[in-house]
């Protein structure tokens, strides 16, 4: 069992993972962003994502109903299903899923955020959470009968509310349940990188045991990147590989040693 | 075994049809429109569809990739996840599905309309076409398993690719394979009127029989609407009711005898 998570950057090469992961003999499961999508689409609607700032001076996005329609549209819609046409024209028989149809990936809403208003301190609450589960029966029913599930956000709240989420966190509860050999993180970078400016200097092996010194040495994006494959690992993931996303084959060029690998 | 088309109109009471549809004891599979929800989209960005004139005189909305976008959005993605989620929230166990996923409904690509342009003939050939058949092993592997789908456009053509189409079509195709004793399709009136402009006259039966003639009596999209309904009988259905989508129980009073009942 693979699974592979298809970052939501631009410049990821879609249609080329698919077709590597239709030439492979493993079951696997995609888990796919749409970041630069959602970001584009609010843009063109005129509903720019607001940014909360806590009281203790961290931001997050403000998940509210109207980011949570656009989240429909670019992630569950539109690009989970032009990526369920691709799997089909490749002869993979993909169905797209977000985690609330058959609650396949259940969560826990957060309690809200303290935030500082008009001199006030009070606590704001979104529709945003952290993944929990999976509904296992329900990935094993389809992969057993030869249906390829092809994941992403929204997810749903113990309320059953759609809750955003990262799908990072998607992939970590998918791990935790399906045991795969291998999590391959398709980015839009050639691996990790020793000087963030140079693409050269890719690392071509982390120990999992020195992920938390990995962490320490970057910020943003790639933090809470690198901070997920960790917990992969306490969730008994054998190998995991953060490859370059932007090539002509995505998948095949990971799984040949391209990249960083983790084990 | 009842099939209920939820209506695209922005007059459907869409909560009200799935609180009732929670307390019934049948199976069922819902198959919804987005039309107001697609228009009012494509406005927002500033993508309105185009209509193409046939050499006949005959126009049609062009689906070419843009729309399929859109509908992918707005069918597939908003609408579809927000009515899984208010189903969830009434206890059904939906998992929604575009025709595309696990080729749920597949059809035929239409060959192309002869248009006049710059004074030449030319054939333009867009993203459209009839359903043919849907996938009854996967429908039944969810029915089987307690899990309820939600159906809805586009659907995937012989090439693979997604094509538009009516959700009245795939209701037929759905019927076909189905064989649901009941067809219950929710509009934006209170059922098949005698007079179109006087709500009060609902005609309460229709015999199957009696259909072409009552086709003959409207136009524009009830005719289209009335020659999907005879196709159904054509497919073996028992009973079919046009029923009034705005009331607060549309499906319970449809089940309890209000609107037209066609058998």
């Amino acid at each position: 069992m693979i699974i592979v998570k298809i970052g939501g950057g631009s410049g990821i090469n879609i249609r080329g993972a698919i077709e590597d992961l239709a030439a492979l003999e493993d079951k696997f499961v995609i888990v796919h962003g749409a970041n630069a999508l959602r970001d584009k689409l609010a843009e063109d609607l005129g509903r720019p994502k607001q940014v909360l700032t806590s009281a203790k001076g961290y931001t997050s996005v403000y998940s509210d109903e109207n980011l949570l329609d656009v989240m429909m549209m670019a992630y569950a819609g539109l690009r989970n299903k032009r990526i369920v046409e691709m799997c089909h024209q490749m002869g993979i028989n993909a169905v797209g899923l977000s985690g609330l149809d058959g609650k396949v990936v259940q969560g826990r809403r957060n309690k809200g955020i303290r935030v500082h208003r008009d001199g006030k301190t009070k606590i704001v609450r979104d529709y945003s959470g952290k993944p929990k589960a999976v509904n296992k029966p329900f990935l094993d029913l389809l992969l057993d009968n030869g249906y390829i599930p092809v994941l992403t956000v929204p997810i749903i709240d113990e309320q059953n509310a759609a809750i955003n989420t990262e799908n990072d966190d998607v992939v970590r509860v998918l791990q935790a349940s399906l045991k795969a050999d291998t999590v391959i993180n398709l980015i839009e970078a050639p691996g990790f990188l020793e000087d963030k400016e140079d693409e050269t200097s890719v690392i071509a092996e982390i120990p999992a045991s020195q992920l938390e010194a990995r962490e320490e040495q970057v910020d943003g994006r790639m933090k809470r990147k690198m901070l997920a494959v960790r917990k992969l690992f306490e969730h008994g993931a054998t190998r995991v590989i953060i490859a370059d996303g932007r090539i002509e084959h995505p998948v095949a060029d990971a799984l040949a040693g391209k990249g960083t690998i983790i084990q």
